[in-house]
């Protein structure tokens, strides 16, 4: 049984490797170019070293245009190959070149199919010959290849496949798709460990923007894998939690005619002969499905801050999960639902995402998310007492900067050892017009904010139900009335005592996993400097 | 046992009767104006005719700021108040005015909640005075009131109420948010059924400005009730079965650098110093995440079409629910996984949102849909075939035009018996230049539509993955290569074929109830003369 581990190898010289590769596999793609025969592959010619008795074996396909449906060939996804060992004859298997090497009589392919890699050997024997086997070994890295082979068993595991008993005897090899010889970044380059402890980070890395103008390359490593599917899964367990306790989503335009929270940081929509803009937040049009009986509702959806802001945790689009319920007398009761909400997702993402935290670990720091059942609720006054005994100067209804916020987060954590904490009852005087004050201290209001690792990730409050009120605190706040009557004109026809709040999508992600910078769990991300891809 | 059919004898005349009422509690409102008291009632005065024994059972309650939790007070929804009969000595309940009518001693309210009412009674005796029945009668409708009641039986079905066999008794009534006396419609009007045989059809209705002006109130009709319910549903179906299916929720972004398909019909966003556009559909980005090696996505989002269309079944923005699967050999084994997603999602409706469907139909002409499994598929030349000899003049290559789809969907209704069908094979000629050419036949092309009740539902195609292709057939449409330069080098890095389809959400809800107005389907319509609300 041959084995060879071509990927731990090749990591530590890869980025030279890569190049040497590359150049050889743009001159060997070049000779490939041929037309396709009428058997879908390319012909493949005598060799000056004699006949090619493998030649119906091999070659690049031609494009898949739906001709055949070829629905004989028994394809098996990498992961379940071991499920086949022993059972079957042969598989077919699609996947991409990872890493490839031949030695002499041998190639050794990495082929890699989302996060999983096994590892295949195409070898000269009776039925593989020597032009075969060089063929293999000249596909460039990133195409796409179908397998057909042998799966055997192997004594010694394989670490550098996911794969680690077993590997594919080729039989037949056919490129569905190749990729061009020079690579933007490897793939290998942008999935290397950045732990501090880890003795491969002092390995080349990709940097973000090489990441972002590449992203289709950059979202192929195991960790962006990982990160997209478990983003996927904090949006269903939102909408699944909360459709359990009654919740209706509904769905809220971001054209609108009027910045719903100011005029600022909005971006303007030329809307046929007129002006429009995109919605900041879905605010007005959840409390209107409250005034209009929908009593819970919650929207996932686009927002939109044209905010030149560019630090780790801003985007001038995100994805909102947003949140908004009819209470009986007190908003607790929505801030107890939105606290359980939280902590349903924690356990869900524990509990059915292991796979996903694990590979996102392999590549970043990810230390375990802690919580706590209930949720810690502190008052925005005692996070005060708690900042100023930790030597911060700050007045009671001064908002929290961000490194005060992160400062609070440490000690939180330090003293509650939980990650994830409410803080209610901020001060009026920092919050929207719409906000209730609080009936016990005209200072403060029924108003909170959510934080995770240390960084916010919710606010809500309290809205304002009574028109009357809603225009007394909106004209102590400057605000043009005129501008807003329709807003209020939905409070006239009886609304009961809501309470809501709005999430970012993919800040969630971000400090859930740990993460650094919000561009990592944004797919396509948006910033004040980027529009593309 | 008290009973009173207000609703029903009220439907013919309610307009002159809502008037009047109206006139009445704008009046009595003003007189109630005076200041809370700190038990959270406003006091009620003393009447000429003398002592009010239950001052303190009725009345204004404060504005709730949550002071008080009162969580003594046992509510119950009103669908369930059958359950508490007989178990409970009282309860609390929570609605709006629905109707009210004041009879000597007497007043009868219809309390409804959601698409649940049911009829209270208050009447004068030891603990009820003249007041607290005046009072309750002078509350206008649509406004907010807790009442505590006893739950009592009724040997007399209650017919107007979806609760039939049981009135509350009132022991408390406190308004906890009033609505202003005149409404600009009446709840009444908006739900009242619109059948061709309905004898109520010929009584006033609400036109669609109207509704649409005043959205909150149009939306607490059962009819709308349930139609957004519905559509959460097909939301929910949609991601359920596609979830199941391996798919993968992804997120694309709206702002976009360059028109993804084409100049035409696309906004313009002013971004910082730059112009932007806003998506037309996902169908770059999720090609891209087929590239990326997720393999099956999906994504429910915001899209946007600056079309002047003023028509029942055009948005300038609605929902798209996509999907972009990869393939081995066929675009067909995603056509055929797109088909079963629609036939799962009709049944997934008629089993678990069969009440919605009759709360719809008791306003609208609902007609159950049918369908086939598996569903039909027809090719483009025997949709024509069909046309002809219906007596339509068309070319092979032409495409169908709204009244010839629209008679499409009669004649295949009348041979096959399905509201659901799948046109494959549409002419190269007039779909976009990513869709794949038919191998077979260069006239014809690897695309297909998908349609309910004759109209269409679904658009999509097995998509170029081969760059040079993608240039040859985006010069043969005349495109600037420059402008789509990034697209096509997302398919330089390997991209297995792939195929998918962009459905228009609320299309689907308006066709699978048989509504005649897509406005009807969207909670807040955008088209080119609505922005508001």
């Amino acid at each position: 049984m041959v084995t060879e581990e071509t990927a731990a190898n090749s990591e530590a010289q890869s980025k030279k490797a890569a190049k040497k590769q590359a150049a050889k596999a743009e001159k060997a793609a070049k000779k490939a170019e041929h037309k396709a025969t009428e058997h879908g592959t390319t012909e493949n010619q005598d060799e000056a070293s004699g006949e090619d008795y493998s030649k119906d074996k091999y070659g690049h396909c031609k494009m898949i245009q739906s001709a055949e449906k070829l629905s004989e060939r028994n394809f098996v996804p990498v992961h379940q190959l071991g499920e086949s060992l022993g059972t079957q004859s042969s598989v077919w298997v699609r996947g991409r070149i990872h890493t490839s090497r031949c030695k002499g009589k041998q190639c050794f392919i990495v082929l890699r199919q989302q996060s999983s890699t096994v590892q295949v050997l195409i070898s000269v024997n009776e039925n593989i010959s020597k032009q075969m086997v060089k063929f293999s070994g000249s596909i460039p890295r990133e195409s796409i290849v179908d397998i057909h082979a042998n799966i055997i068993k192997v004594d010694q595991k394989i670490e550098s496949c996911t794969e680690k008993d077993l590997e594919l005897h080729a039989i037949e090899i056919y490129v569905v798709s190749q990729a061009k010889a020079q690579l933007p970044l490897q793939i290998e380059d942008a999935a290397r460990p950045e732990k501090k402890d880890d003795p491969d980070s002092l390995n080349i890395r990709v940097n973000q923007d090489t990441r972002l103008d590449n992203r289709v390359l950059d979202l192929r490593t195991p960790a962006n894998q990982a990160i997209f599917r478990l983003e996927a899964g904090v949006c269903k367990l939102f909408r699944d939690i909360l459709a359990n306790k009654g919740f209706v989503e509904i769905h809220t335009p971001k054209i609108i005619s009027a910045a719903s929270e100011g005029g600022a940081n909005v971006f303007t929509v030329s809307y046929f002969k007129e002006s429009a803009y995109l919605a900041q937040s879905p605010q007005l049009y959840k409390q209107m499905a409250i005034a209009a009986d929908f009593d819970r509702v919650f929207t996932v959806g686009a927002v939109f801050r044209a905010e030149d802001s560019n630090t780790h945790r801003h985007l001038t689009e995100f994805v909102g999960l947003d949140l908004e319920m009819a209470f009986k007398y007190h908003y607790h009761e929505v801030l107890e639902t939105i606290g359980n909400t939280f902590t349903e997702m924690f356990k869900g993402l524990r509990d059915n995402y292991a796979n996903e935290i694990t590979a996102v670990g392999q590549q970043y720091n990810v230390e375990p998310f802690k919580f706590l059942e209930p949720p810690l609720r502190l008052e925005f006054h005692q996070a005060v007492q708690m900042l100023r005994e930790a030597g911060i100067e700050m007045d009671d209804e001064e908002d929290l900067s961000t490194p005060n916020e992160k400062l609070l987060g440490r000690l939180i954590k330090a003293k509650y050892d939980t990650d994830f904490y409410m803080l209610d009852k901020f001060p009026l005087a920092i919050r929207p017009f719409y906000t209730m004050p609080d009936p016990n201290n005209p200072k403060y209001s029924n108003s909170y904010d959510m934080f995770m690792r240390g960084e916010e990730i919710l606010s809500g409050a309290q809205r304002i139900h009574d028109p009357e009120y809603l225009v007394e605190r909106a004209k102590h706040h400057a605000i043009d009335i005129s501008k807003i009557a329709a807003y209020i004109e939905a409070f006239r026809f009886g609304c009961p005592p809501h309470a809501g709040g709005g999430i970012g999508m993919e800040r969630v992600v971000m400090l859930y996993l740990g993460l650094d910078n919000i561009r990592k769990t944004s797919m396509f991300p948006r910033d004040p400097k980027r529009l593309t891809p």
